[in-house]
């Protein structure tokens, strides 16, 4: 891969990548700046490997843009780019991809009760139910369950051990990891006199649309009627819990372990921590950030907030609301000064008086 | 089904179920408000849909009885309750019931041995082991896991690649959704004098009484010695966490990633709300309420009372704190303006003086 | 088994264990104080089942230093030491060894791309990839997945259902509960301009070192480049969050729930309550003790420190400032005396003027 086509690739991705240097360059393989030879990439993100850039035998090196470089040696090129990081890893993973190791066709282990194309990938011990609509380069991980009647759209990727209830649709390019369990039935039931609850049906489904990803170990539940819906884009990390009727607007991230109560609405292109929580039935609006941890009881629909506490408060009211806790040791001295002060006072004991 | 049918059925799980017209007619469907027609039953639980309750065609309307009504037409009738959706859900899953579509009999890829009563569902890659006593009816899906010395109670449902340890006893009529581990070790290690840990055996068992439900990736462990036990009807959510030795009483129900430690022993009817944390050794009374993200790091045993916040104090309590939190910002300036008023004072500057 | 060898068994975990009486009687079984009978022990740890010490028939008695005993009757012992509940536990667990019923040899449904020893139990419908290397006498249960190019080490014993991805390195003695996700991809993805996400390549490892123990539906993520570490001795219980890149130090202890973000560094013989939460690209120091439910958002280096709230503080400055909280009515009440005296004073109306 010429340094041109690392320019280009990496250009996918990142704005502004820029190519010091002899662009035709013929890149094989990957290195650490101090170590690399003639037809490796290195990178240096950190100022404090800049001393190993005048050594360096790499023929190209990703160089962060907060350093100070001299021009590159003949026959060597320097990529500079914002996250020199990333960028060296994207292109670590484009010269040498991982692979899972999973072949195309169907393991013999396998209980298939669907149709599946040729192009797809069906693991040792995989369960697919009836009537499910499976598409073209799917690849399903050893013992996953998909129960009846669930699409999963072309390009798909599921790790071992997860479970696709009945009815879930799931768009292209979706990436499910490990343990994950999508469409359980939510969680509702109806006070009974005696105390008990009885369960009330959960007849709707999950629908994931094209290019999310979830985490391992998260819980997506169908919806009581109707749908939960992840839009596409959505990127869920691990232990997340979606509840039933749930929607999670395009390109939203959510971090580890937040979790949305029932029915509430998440808008379009939102951040939302670790460990944040939801109370049901509420709508966030389109790019809020949720601080991590944070206990969010109503609605935020202002466009580009930030909101974190708990109760989760507008950046600007929390950090005023944190600044008087930390000034709070200054009050009880001042007040207690005051209370002397005036003391002082009508003792008549000030000379002032 | 007749009308009168939806009725008493409805009547077994609501209170106040009327019947406003003609109770003899016959129902095949559900429909949406809009759409339906003879034969057909919809609802109307959104005062924004009461326009279209004098055009609609469906022989059966579910209306809450917080929506204005004029009398159904000849050939129809409504259904007049207090939670229609709920209601009306109750009514769809009789009329259309979900099937999950799993078969009575063991699929030959299942590895059984113990014996399974002929009306039980075993699915794919099931594997069950020594000496256990399987229910019933029971059904257990894809790749679920029963160890050795476990009972499965009569019609208990288990969803896909859930796990049951060894010796753990399950009552009749339990659900048990996919990922949840029932009765791993529970997390004892003594400390050695070289800073490591021995671990403490963990040789009880987890004992689940009939009708409970447990969601999605949730874990309940083993006791150290004796019982972890959770009580009749009990209602679990998913990413649940019941530590070892912890009794759940009867009919509570606690929502998602709710945490509870060790030998803590929660009462009957409780209702514990998502993200709420119990430290361990502590008791919680009967029918107490617990807030969201609530730390709960005492008991509390008054009958009904409502406790959030962390550390988690008495409603009553919380809301007065809150409420001195709110307060805080006139605080500040109130003892500014004190002072101010006193350096007046002092300075003999007061008119009054 | 004599006294004396349970007395010596029990001093390899505990300190200052001590035998009164007769050391060689033997000790065939384990059972209550009030029902024992010779050739049994029993324990009283609670001082409120003393009464029951004089009449056992117990051949011996593990009890807490914290009760009184007068001496043991001839043909009986005491065995005294502090902690007697847990200590009773590793003797029963002696006496009466808990079997998961796995046997050696690797089950006819399992699918296995590697070469197994013969010493190791391979359970059924286990999924092992290619070139892994797995060491003797190794328990994988029923379900278990292992990717390609895993090492697993002698003796580790994982529960069904769980799911060891692609290249991921785990010692010896290594125990991991059902449905634990060891090496899912890293949650990074690099924001493109039209607000979609791409997903960074994770081609790190995961390692984890001997004699760790992993809880239930814990998860481990792979690192993006390099490794995850979880070094030896630690102990991670259920439900825990591991993000990409973090080292968690040898014995470092974390209950149910805690997460930890992304690079972070947690050094040895910590111990992490439960639901906490850590930022990431933070370090910790050793043998730091972290409360439940804090969030911690910075650096702490100081050995030995507790830390706990939100944002986490060091114990003294979080328990000044719980104070200030607790206090806080008696300073409204003090501001408006206050206020109440000095407009007093501004009337004239003092009598001391």
């Amino acid at each position: 891969m010429r340094v041109a086509e690392i320019k280009s690739y990496l250009a996918q991705f990142f704005t502004s990548v820029e190519v010091i240097g002899n662009a035709d360059l013929e890149i094989h393989r990957v290195a650490k700046i101090e170590h690399a030879s003639a037809g490796e990439i290195a990178f240096i993100a950190n100022p404090k490997y800049e001393k190993y850039l005048s050594d360096t035998n790499a023929s190209a090196v990703i160089i962060s843009n907060k350093i100070a470089y001299n021009p590159p040696k003949e026959n060597q090129s320097f990529i500079v780019m914002d996250d020199a990081y990333t960028g060296f890893v994207f292109v670590l993973e484009k010269l040498m991809p991982k692979s899972d190791g999973l072949e195309v066709g169907t393991h013999p282990t396998a209980v298939v009760q669907s149709q599946v194309p040729e192009s797809a990938s069906i693991g040792a011990n995989v369960f697919i139910g009836k009537n499910c609509n499976i598409g073209e380069r799917v690849q399903l991980h050893a013992n996953v369950v998909i129960m009846d009647n669930c699409t999963i759209g072309d390009d798909c990727l599921i790790y071992p051990n997860t479970t696709i209830y009945n009815g879930t649709k799931i768009g292209r390019r979706v990436i499910i990891h490990s343990g994950s369990v999508i469409g359980a039935d939510g969680f509702g039931f109806a006070p009974q006199k005696d105390g008990s609850y009885k369960k009330i049906p959960q007849i709707g489904i999950v629908v994931i649309e094209d290019d999310v990803e979830i985490g391992a170990n998260t819980c997506i539940d169908r919806a009581t009627l109707g749908e939960t819906r992840i839009e596409r884009g959505v990127k869920l990390d691990n232990l997340v819990q979606i509840a039933h009727n749930v929607v999670v607007g395009k390109h939203t991230v959510i971090a580890a372990q937040a979790g949305v109560s029932g029915s509430t609405k998440i808008g379009a292109n939102c951040m939302i921590a670790g460990q944040a929580g939801f109370v049901g039935h509420i709508e966030i609006g389109n790019k809020i950030t949720i601080g991590a941890q944070a206990g969010v009881t109503k609605s935020f629909l202002k466009e580009g907030e930030f909101v974190r506490g708990t109760p989760a408060r507008p950046l600007r009211e929390q950090l005023r609301q944190e600044a008087y806790q930390a000034k709070l040791k200054d009050l009880f001295e001042q007040v207690k000064q005051l209370e002397k002060a005036l003391n002082d006072l009508k003792r008549g004991s000030e000379t002032t008086l």
